[in-house]
């Protein structure tokens, strides 16, 4: 019977600031990073591995608190923690002293994320699964037993949870089957970040568009005139039918976001991703009253179960994209998936960083099989890039997620790759240290 | 002309778990601690203070974060910063990287309470003046220049802010005289904590009614029987014209709340405080709504103006009981008291832990003089503990907090105090840990 031996905390941080790739209106210069959470066993052949993800500088805060958070897990038997990973989930979360550093927000909340998916990671490679399949095969009573509910009763009892799963447990198979042969539809964000010049915006929207790709995404906010020219050439790219999405990152107050979207609206844009704080549930209500048909989306900011109850409640999102590794892992993420479920809202995950399109394809994959029951409206991001740090990196095909076939949460970096990349003093950080003064 | 030569920050803890000081129904067992900053400048006679609150594990998070935040300010001009209050806030808030750890929450949030803190007392330390009388002397344009407002214009555009503290100008010098007489009302929290045996509470109760307290609030939320003999007690002892506070420290779902809030409805309490998450905009409206005429009151887990500014448009509050270390700092801070002007709900903020009550002295005495020029429902917490480790306490007389007249945000600690409670090698903690294996 195996026990988990030692915690690993690694802080990685790959130079992206140095191309733009990631560039948008907030964020002008991130390095992506994950505080990356390994979690070794007795058994040599038997790992669990998970991550959360930052954009550079704070990295070591989340690496720091994720220790604190798995301090408890070194000497438990994996067989116990994989046959309660709610219980696990909630002893972790509820230390009520780092809890008094959220709750369930900010650096003690992404830790919390990194080291439970590195715990779901773990027992879907002791089950010998990929996630979504593990996830698929927990009958409705185990799957709510794992997600966490709490304050969320007022809109959803943990019996009404099962009674929603119960409703699509028939189909799974069968779904499982049709996406086996289809992948899971995805668009991509890799055109459009703000840095990038008109002639490589235009390249990549005709990549984009020849790879199979219906939907393309563009970074706007920064300037109005610049947003209107880069929107027609995307717009010009896809053609009528195509999807354009827009993505402000939290740039405006709500009135200047009611404005600055409607001079858009002549691009014809499926949704306006967050225009505001991602904190304003009222304000993204207000705006998509303003603004409709656009769409509405907001989440990977989303600190919470209970911030994407309210943004359901308040009828503020046409679409949901919560994140895997800012939201609690999985037991968080499947308590939204359900709340998104109950107000019949689509969640389209967001992805991109370091991994999180390796995380997401498996949550989008069990929502279709065992939650909704649906692909209606839903699309999930993929970036492309760093993937070739992943043992298993997602794969893409004809603009959809190929289903994932190897054990586990896809979370697994290469040795070298993390040996590279941890900062400080990883060989990639300490030459190019030594090149410059301040790296 | 001083500048700032260095940036100190310490972890101090204190052992108030020894003693269930603190206890409630969700911290059963805080160590009350600080992220403590100091900058110091080469006028050996001018440093500034400030500190955010922590319970214990994670304090060192925000140490570690504090650091990172106040890395741009050696070697700045101290009459440059104190002139554009507003403009360091914004260079600090901004950085893109440290901001995707919240935005705006958890710990790069209270890391930055912790920093500008210092940086406001400083400033009053500079002009000579408390901190409450630097911001009473502050224009209408200098206080909303100060003030961090972003997010908020759908409600309160900057324009109108001056509008605010213009129309309560007049009076302010006549307010501050009064004050000076009267002290600022404050209520006690010591009588109830959730460890403390009946006859304790008895006492305390006892105590704080013949120290001239008209209020009394009351840990609740572990065992519904416990409560009611509790709040019997207290409401025995105070009579029928006392006001009876209970505090549930958000342990209960939405539908829970409601149901235990009207089984102590007996006793006839002013406020049910933090009934459940502190993120629960809706929930708080919907638990407003349902125990009427008792009061909603909650912010101490309150993590930024905008969620304040949709506690307020939500009429989820009747007492907004924002946390002086956990919002931005003063900067943010008069954001929220600029909204709570604008929807007319009392400020009532919430102290105890470490120096809180030494901060938000400061705060409410503002808001009289210059925000809303009101005491109608307006009462600040008061926690007889800690008080010695601060070398100007704040001084509570007849339940009156007396204005404080030496320079600062009265945030300093004495060297001595901070050498032995530092964490984990003060002398403090390491006699402790060579007593017991496990600190």
């Amino acid at each position: 019977m195996p026990r988990i031996t030692s915690v690993e905390v690694v802080d990685v941080r790959f130079p992206t600031s140095l191309t733009q790739d990631g560039s948008d209106a907030m964020n002008k210069d991130g390095d992506y990073s994950a505080a990356y959470v390994v979690l070794h066993t007795d058994d040599p052949a038997l790992s669990g591995y998970g991550f959360t993800f930052t954009i550079g500088r704070g990295n070591d805060l989340c690496v720091a608190a994720a220790a604190q958070r798995a301090a408890a897990l070194p000497g438990r038997s994996v067989d116990e923690l994989c046959e309660d990973l709610g219980g696990i989930y909630r002893e972790l979360q509820s230390d009520s002293q780092l809890r008094w550093l959220g709750p369930d927000k900010g650096v003690v909340h992404l830790a919390l994320a990194a080291v439970m998916n590195a715990v779901w990671d773990l027992a879907a490679r002791r089950s010998g699964v990929p996630l979504w399949r593990l996830l698929s095969e927990m009958s409705p009573e185990q799957l709510v037993a794992a997600a966490d509910l709490r304050y969320l009763s007022d809109v959803l009892t943990p019996d009404q949870a099962v009674a929603l799963l119960t409703r699509q447990e028939a189909g799974r198979k069968e779904r499982i089957e049709e996406l086996e042969t289809t992948g899971y539809p995805c668009y991509t964000t890799s055109a459009g970040w703000l840095g990038y010049s008109d002639a490589k915006l235009r390249r990549l929207c005709e990549e984009a568009v020849a790879s199979g790709y219906k939907h393309v995404k563009l970074k706007v906010g920064a300037n109005l005139a610049d947003d209107i020219r880069r929107c027609g050439i995307a717009r010009e790219v896809l053609g009528p039918d195509g999807h354009l999405m827009i993505d402000a990152n939290q740039v405006w107050d709500v009135p200047e976001a009611i404005e600055w979207v409607k001079a858009l609206a002549q691009f014809d844009p499926l949704w306006i991703e967050e225009p505001t704080s991602p904190d304003d549930i009222l304000g993204h209500a207000a705006i998509r009253k303003a603004v409709a048909p656009i769409g509405v989306a907001t989440g990977e900011h989303g600190m919470n179960r209970v911030l994407f109850k309210q943004m359901f409640q308040a009828g503020a999102i046409d679409y949901c994209q919560l994140d895997a590794a800012r939201l609690g892992s999985v037991n968080e993420v499947l308590a939204v998936y359900l709340l998104a479920a109950c107000f019949d809202v689509p969640v389209c995950p967001h992805a991109g960083g370091v991994g999180l399109c390796e995380l997401v394809q498996h949550l989008a994959i069990f929502d279709y099989v065992a939650v909704s029951g649906s692909l209606d409206g839903r699309v999930t991001e993929y970036v492309d890039h760093l993937h070739e740090h992943f043992v298993e990196p997602c794969v893409v095909r004809n603009g959809s997620y190929v289903l994932p076939v190897a054990p586990g949460y896809s979370a697994e970096m290469y040795t070298e790759s993390v040996e590279t990349y941890r900062f400080p003093d990883g060989a990639y950080w300490t030459s190019r240290a030594a090149e410059e003064p301040q790296p």
